[in-house]
């Protein structure tokens, strides 16, 4: 059994993009710029945000972090995004959500010029991204199609099911990992909670991307042998034995699938750690197509 | 077995689209227009435009043949899609495909403004359409959502196979019936020419959407009993007992496969002529949107 390691990866990718900005530096190109919107105090929101802008230190981009209050009020926000849309040191920017409830979430991603939408949620790059022309791919599905490929995990004619259909990670998963790409090209099946017979299925499949947000929901008993597993839940339990209070549990019951497993995602320290890495990969992408 | 009857509910649909059209009127609104671009002398391309252009006739729509000539360069041909863009007139327009190999197919579809976009190829309405907003669904998946819907064919819940992974119709099928929506709800398995075990899969399958293009593939020996069959493939194939020298085949061995079905469309009469009814449909929706 090989853990696929997302914390040991993305300081990896971390690397990499750190060798590439002294390239760009020494060849006088601009520093890639990220901006981030923060709107209100939510704690787990700031503790994003922050480890994005730490995360843009550690590789050399520049960063902007752009803090409004709880009641700023979505003609606000609008025009604050129109203002990064026309700044041309700003390469890519974000909107941290959620959003608080007076602002329509859906009208404010909408309103992100595309070419500088590193986060991938604007329905244009999420139809490029569809159609497989080159997009920003969004952090959580791109990392995942990252970690499988250094590490090898064959997909091509692979059965993959994707338990979950949100439109972050369980919708483009099932879309990626069925187009013809280098990490593609499988058999996807995509279920959800109408879906009947769920272990039926998860017993065929080669891979498996649990998405559901249910703790420890994958059991050994619905996995074949030698069978990967990609862990994207992340849930806070209670459990007063640890110092902060809790413990963090995946939607995959680790202990007892991780026997059966040839690959497998840890939590925490597997498709999480990825995602940071992943937004400043398109970060840097945005900065070399717009300069 | 029931046919799914593509020519009865096209028609049906187009004497609701009548009726709507003579309220307009009545109203005082807009009567909706429709605009096809068409570039060189394909005969089959010549054909489908005419029938478009006779269907918008039959329902009461005007109707607008830009014809334009093999050798029309891609700037021209960009600068009529502006001009289309701009008339307050045309309320949808769609350009002709297969386009000659001199003009780039991508670049002319985004071209074309979403809001007018009715045939649903353009990114940001592939885009809307995976993040289930409203938006045109392009007409062979929406024709065969309205197919299942009006025969009451139950999706909730069911396993879905769709063989094939265009970005015409596979690939939008899979999107579309795993998502919340009154059809949908379904598991969804798809499955290409890199699938390995596809009787295995379709054996399973309570719904098989077959559209790969190869005629009569799919056999009876790969479907259980009472399995719903969409047929979306169409083939001409010489035959010389036939007065026009050729008959069309669907990717379904009909006559073996209707004896274990419950639902199953015919070819021709199936899919095929649902397409140009959907076509209607989101030219009176974008009429209905933008006056």
């Amino acid at each position: 059994m090989i853990i696929l390691d997302g914390k040991k990866t993305s300081s990896d990718i971390k690397d990499e993009i750190t060798q590439e900005v002294l390239q760009l530096k020494k060849d006088g190109r601009k520093t890639p710029h990220l901006a981030a919107i923060i709107v209100g105090n939510d704690g787990a929101s700031r503790t994003y945000v922050g480890a994005k802008v730490k995360a843009c230190n550690r590789v050399g981009f520049h960063s902007t972090l752009v803090e409004l209050s709880s009641d700023t009020s979505e003609k606000e926000l609008l025009s604050k995004i129109e203002e990064l849309n026309n700044n041309n040191e700003i390469d890519g920017f974000i909107v941290q959500l959620p959003l608080p409830k007076h602002i329509d979430e859906q009208k404010i991603l909408m309103a992100v010029d595309p070419n500088k939408d590193v986060d991938g949620f604007h329905p244009t790059n999420v139809g490029k991204m569809a159609l497989n022309l080159p997009t920003f791919i969004s952090a959580t599905p791109y990392g995942i199609l990252e970690l499988l490929d250094r590490y090898h995990v064959e997909t091509s004619g692979k059965h993959v099911v994707v338990i979950g259909r949100s439109h972050i990670v369980g919708s483009p998963m099932s879309i990626l990992l069925s187009q013809k790409r280098k990490v593609g090209n499988a058999t996807v099946t995509i279920t959800h909670s109408r879906t009947q017979n769920l272990t039926e299925i998860t017993l065929k499949a080669d891979i498996i991307i649990a998405a559901l947000g249910i703790p420890e929901f994958l059991t050994a008993s619905m996995v074949k042998d030698n069978v990967t597993i990609i862990d994207v839940g992340i849930t806070r339990v209670e459990d007063s034995s640890k110092k902060n209070g809790y413990r963090l549990l995946g939607d995959v019951a680790f202990d007892e699938v991780s026997k059966k497993a040839s690959f497998i995602t840890p939590v925490p320290g597997g498709v999480g750690p990825m995602t940071i890495a992943m937004l400043l990969k398109n970060t840097l992408l945005a900065s070399k197509m717009n300069n």
